[in-house]
């Protein structure tokens, strides 16, 4: 019995949600959006009954039971724990900090029986999907290299925002990076121990920002992973990512055709997803090989949302469904058609991760990845200065 | 009137270049093979009259006017300097060390009206030359990165060679990366001030190089540029490249087609040069449009030589031809023709570079790039060990 549905946020991929959740045979009760406003304009738009600028009226709304976050960072973590608090399945989008998913990681770990995933998109992309399949089956052998790039035009909304805001979950490392450090530990089985990276801001202003406002977050970056032993009993779990070099390049300075491009390479061959096909080359083969091609499929291209993150949300989509429809009550759900999403705990991973990243760029230096594993003290800073002071 | 040419090295780029100088007018007079049965084997396949495994044979031969040398790195440097020392015209390859490379400027320098150049064929590349007038029209805006990437099978001979040894100037960064740091300071007019890299061996040992040998050059590499000051008052010159981020990624574990992509990010637009082709796009512009397709021309790939240095070598050896073709004497030469050829400065900066890149891997640090002004006292590390003694 699939459960009612109420979504959080009225960005592009909020509005491309709802017809995929739609097609899957959710029903749609509730929007949220951060002005009445916004939740008004789109709810007519998508034609949903029930809409409010009030977290609470979607999260104790009778209706639904699942509740799909895709807001600004910094009010996931918020809406994420509550939703859990009030027995709610949760699907979310990352947080802003790695303390707010530290708390999300808690949150999840107290009601174990709700539903709890970060919706990566990309884990769901058939392409993704077969090439950790074929990674498993040893066609590149072992395993040396991951090598991605995603160009793109710029990632900035229209008037000044959170996307603006590095501190606020902003910029190509934070949205877009985040999903391919996620991505790469899933598919090589491993986690990054060291990082390096390289963050730029080439646009500071642009039309729609300007004055005394101006971007502090990334729309170049570059960074390298270090991957050690493998994800905390995930994923292809058989430590064969230990010691693999990934590489990203972002930018987001680059108008024009999408480019979305993530390649393994190995002792005996490679693997390469192009948007969202997955061709394949073993080092005796004459040519690259077509191992997937686009299922067309659910919808076109829409403004904003690339390709892979769009076919990737409707297979998310399709799972959550088959997750859901064998269960006799609205809000249980079966385990195993939503094994391979991205829990909390891969989302603590992921923002530590991006945090390290961030540091490196700073100092310069590699930076260790050390997921957090007790909430830092609030009090900690002002503890220091007191201590500093007494001196 | 063309220059009578002696050629040092047997391998495969000592063999597309005698046809090249050939097509061009040139007259190739003497063969150095580092032993008898090399030297001999191609100058019969190739049909040179003279061949030899003795330099001097080569450097005192009085019809050869200018001496091609692409042969082991570390011995590059003894012919190069010693060609100049008995009047000869020198194209080269570059050495393997900065104190080589550092002994090259000097011999350069004393005979300035000598031609000296290393033989970096990508700058006269078509592409590259059109890349590089359409970065000073404006084309990219206000340059922000350039990102190259190039991909292809194994570098390593078919038996164990300096190709092997990190030391010797083999490896990926040495031999492929080398060409690409001089390209993109003559592309950008600016010069690395900081770098960062990763060096990997994947392969160690294969079918040929085993049992106690074993492989210390890299055959994956990842490294940055951040760009400063004009290059030394040549190329674009204008200082725009300031600031400008560089990455490259090499990967020689790819057998199958080769790649190689050259890509520059601006305000504006981008331009990528793939293989031998360039593309562009403006910011404006709705898809890429082909700048310059590959002219085809000399000859067709060769095992072991890329096309885009193998066009490349084709313009050089045209460009040569040019410089020389309209002087009296035999020793003469325009500076015209081959002004956009690297310089030995040039050489002992790449050097540099290399060596820094070599040096961050180590460290994992950023590190500067410090240009040699005085050859290091060779007794220095003498004298420190007398010193730390004394004590």
């Amino acid at each position: 019995m699939l459960p009612g549905v109420g979504v959080f946020g009225t960005g592009s991929t909020a509005r491309v949600l709802v017809p995929l959740l739609r097609g899957e045979g959710f029903e749609v009760h509730a929007l949220w959006g951060r002005s009445e406003e916004e939740a008004s304009s789109l709810a007519q738009e998508l034609g949903i009954l029930f809409h409010t600028s009030q977290s609470d009226d979607v999260l104790l709304h009778p209706d639904v039971d699942l509740v799909c976050i895709y807001i600004s960072p910094p009010l996931t973590r918020q809406i994420a724990v509550k939703a859990l608090g009030i027995g709610k399945n949760v699907v979310c989008e990352k947080a802003a900090t790695a303390v707010d998913a530290f708390k999300m990681v808690t949150a999840a770990q107290y009601y174990p029986q709700l539903l709890s995933i970060v919706g990566n998109a990309l884990r769901f992309l058939p392409a993704f999907v077969a090439m950790q399949q074929l990674l498993a089956e040893g066609y590149v052998g072992e395993l040396q290299v991951c090598d991605s790039r995603v160009y793109g035009p710029s990632l900035l909304d229209q008037s000044y925002g959170w996307t603006c805001e590095e501190l606020m979950g902003g910029g190509g490392l934070h949205t877009v990076g985040s999903s391919l450090v996620d991505l790469l530990s899933h598919l090589t089985g491993a986690r990054a121990v060291r990082v390096h990276g390289l963050l730029r801001t080439f646009v500071g202003q642009n039309g729609a920002i300007h004055g005394i406002r101006c971007v502090t977050s990334d729309d170049f970056s570059f960074f390298q992973m270090l991957m050690g032993g493998s994800a905390s009993g995930r994923g292809v779990g058989t430590g064969t990512g230990s010691g693999v070099c990934c590489t990203v390049t972002l930018n987001f300075n680059m108008p024009g055709a999408f480019v979305h491009e993530v390649m393994v390479v190995g002792s005996a061959g490679r693997l390469i997803a192009r948007g969202t096909e997955l061709y394949g080359q073993r080092n005796g083969g004459k040519e690259e090989e077509l191992l997937l091609g686009d299922s067309g499929g659910t919808g076109q291209e829409v403004k904003d949302v690339p390709l892979p993150h769009l076919r990737g949300l409707g297979s998310m989509v399709t799972a959550l469904k088959d997750a859901f429809q064998a269960q006799e009550e609205r809000r249980l759900w079966a385990r195993g058609p939503v094994a391979m999403a991205s829990t909390f705990e891969d989302g603590l991973y992921v923002q530590t991760v991006v945090e390290a990243v961030t540091r490196s760029s700073r100092s310069g230096e590699w930076e260790s990845v050390e997921v957090m594993t007790q909430e830092p003290d609030p009090n900690q800073n002002l503890c220091e200065v007191l201590l500093i002071n007494k001196n």
